[in-house]
């Protein structure tokens, strides 16, 4: 059965564990993307051992390629990529609304075409539902409509009025299925009258989780913060909050402090593909040349091997020549790195020593990268 | 020391070891191809646990990029890449006349620009030995001139002449090095007696090992077996016969019938990354469309984990969205097999069935491929 215990708070933060039959999740999490049934660049074991519980699948991607219906006959998607874990699934309406073609939104759902061969397709609360059911989704969300930030007020309460009724038939869809989750999500901009708004209306529906979206969509950090800090206390204490698309470990560490449980973004194996990694003293660009000629490992006091077996020196080569390994290497690097941070968190407010870790992070983000050798 | 010791014949195929400081290589051995320092999409690791002893490491990639000062100023190639075993690294001239602009060869050597960023270069057999031992590589190949075939004989014959002039300016340059090994390579395109008096003269010069170059440059399969049928037999018994750049598993199982020791290709890796796996059934190319619904794996019953974790419509999905994850494991899948095939071929001439063995192998081929989903 899915399950939600708190076992600690500190302040705003809050120490969690989901239960779920694929297994548990420990709050703060992050949870790794696996866009299109596979974490970029990285074997489902390996995923594992950065110390990831719960990977997350994208509904817009995998319904187009290959299908729902497909993954279904082929056992489901933990079947599909042998990842036997928990899944969370989206809906499919953020990346309808920012990679797909000629959308269109009506009360009854979206109707778009496929990024990739033009062909149409219509997605409502009801068969978002079910092609995550078909997926066989732990942890589904309800379709939302996402507007991008900055947006005038009426049409930030459109959209956020349009997604408490999608909520609704969302719920209705998914029915009782103790065994899975449904999340609600609250939308609103950033106006925290709307957000009020849109939070009171799911609670009164009644979700197992309840995320937020609608931010990181080109805000400025401190308006996410400030939408936070007022939304996240009107949120039933009792159920999972989950900050989508959330982001860089700063971002991560502020949600945190904020009554946040769970994290998504493709920026850690994103930027890895990029030749960017992430560590406790933030992050280094492995393409830069002061690199080139330095045999000094990434981190050599880092818990992960991948941080202290390769020089700079060898990872500014393979990003330069473009070599799947750099992505390899620098991927895992940087979900090890999230997860470290996560790990951190849950360890420091089960100990009621949040507000010192969360300084002592921020020290060494300041810190930053070694210096250059001479 | 560097050492080859012949274990037992069965016909014309050898079972032999090669010892070497950082490790012994049971033949005959493939060994695959760390272009630019990284056998592409595979950890270390990983192309250990496939069975792989030694790999290749390109002298013209590496001496563009990261550049052979570089590497040496870095610990030398096996610390660059954490690739522990023995490395074998090619002379630079194949891929000179292959990929290098403007390239010019004169007695001296061949001048040339890079292929990445025009700048100029200079190979000459001396440079060739020099850059090698930067790269701290344990076998070592004298600098040829590799022509593509067909050709004519006049072409033929200076090429030869002038790569055993490189081959005597190699060895003096190599000097008294016990614990490496300094290969000769013999040319002579696909005239039998340009072969032989390359061999000849070879011998003559003396080598820890002889390499066959200029073959799989263009020319029929049966042209190359011919050339082997006639050459290997000249050949110093007591040294191992490398037979370079080769090849498809039928290649090497015919290379093997006729005394070859030591083979390497891109071909496995590359074949990985273009949606091909190799099996004991023969080539699949998980491109066609006949595996998107099919729940079966490679090879239910491959030694191999990832022929018997992963269906062939999963694998079929990571080709088509072009995720780095199905060259992963496609290129895992090939140089697993090629090391089932050479590991197979040691055992059976070590129990004197190599040529039951060979027929097997042949049945297995020929039988193909599972027959697509009704």
């Amino acid at each position: 059965m899915f399950d939600f215990s708190l076992n600690a708070t500190d302040g705003a933060a809050r120490r969690g564990r989901i239960a779920t039959p694929r297994g548990q999740i420990n709050t703060p999490a992050f949870m790794p993307v696996g866009t299109a049934g596979t974490v970029k660049a990285m074997y489902p074991e390996q995923v594992r051992e950065t110390g990831a519980e719960i990977i997350l699948g994208n509904t817009y991607h995998l319904m187009l390629r290959p299908g729902a219906e497909r993954v279904a006959s082929l056992g489901g998607l933990h079947t599909f990529m042998d990842w036997p874990g928990p899944i969370l699934t989206d809906s499919g309406g953020f990346q309808v609304m920012s990679l797909a073609q000629l959308r269109k939104v009506t009360e009854k759902g979206v109707t778009f075409r496929s990024h990739i061969d033009g062909s149409a397709y219509e997605l409502t609360p009801e068969r978002s539902i079910e092609i995550q059911l078909l997926l066989d989704s732990d942890i589904i969300m309800q379709l939302d409509e996402c507007i991008a930030l900055p947006a005038e007020r009426p049409e930030m309460e459109r959209a956020m009025e349009l997604s408490l009724r999608w909520a609704e038939r969302s719920k209705t869809a998914f029915g009782n299925r103790p065994e899975r989750a449904l999340f609600g999500i609250v939308q609103g901009g950033d106006d925290p009258a709307l957000r009020a708004q849109s939070a009171a209306g799911l609670a009164a529906i009644g979700f197992d989780g309840y995320a937020i979206g609608g931010l990181a969509v080109g805000e400025p950090q401190e308006t996410m913060f400030r939408v936070l800090d007022e939304l996240v206390p009107d949120l039933p204490a009792d159920t999972p909050h989950y900050l989508m698309g959330v982001g860089k470990p700063d971002d991560i560490l502020g949600g945190i402090e904020r009554g946040i449980d769970m994290f998504d973004c493709v920026h850690p194996t994103r930027a890895g593909r990029h030749g960017h990694a992430y560590t406790r003293f933030g992050v280094i660009n492995l393409k830069n040349a002061r690199h080139r000629d330095d045999a000094r490992p990434i981190d050599e006091e880092s818990p992960n091997p991948n941080c202290r077996r390769f020089s700079r020196a060898y990872l500014h080569h393979l990003v330069k020549t473009e070599e799947m390994l750099g992505a390899m290497i620098l991927s895992q690097i940087n979900l090890s790195y999230y997860q470290e941070l996560t790990g951190g968190a849950r360890d420091a407010i089960e100990r009621g020593v949040f507000a010192q870790f969360s300084a002592d992070v921020r020290r060494q983000w300041a810190r930053g990268d070694l210096p250059p050798l001479d």
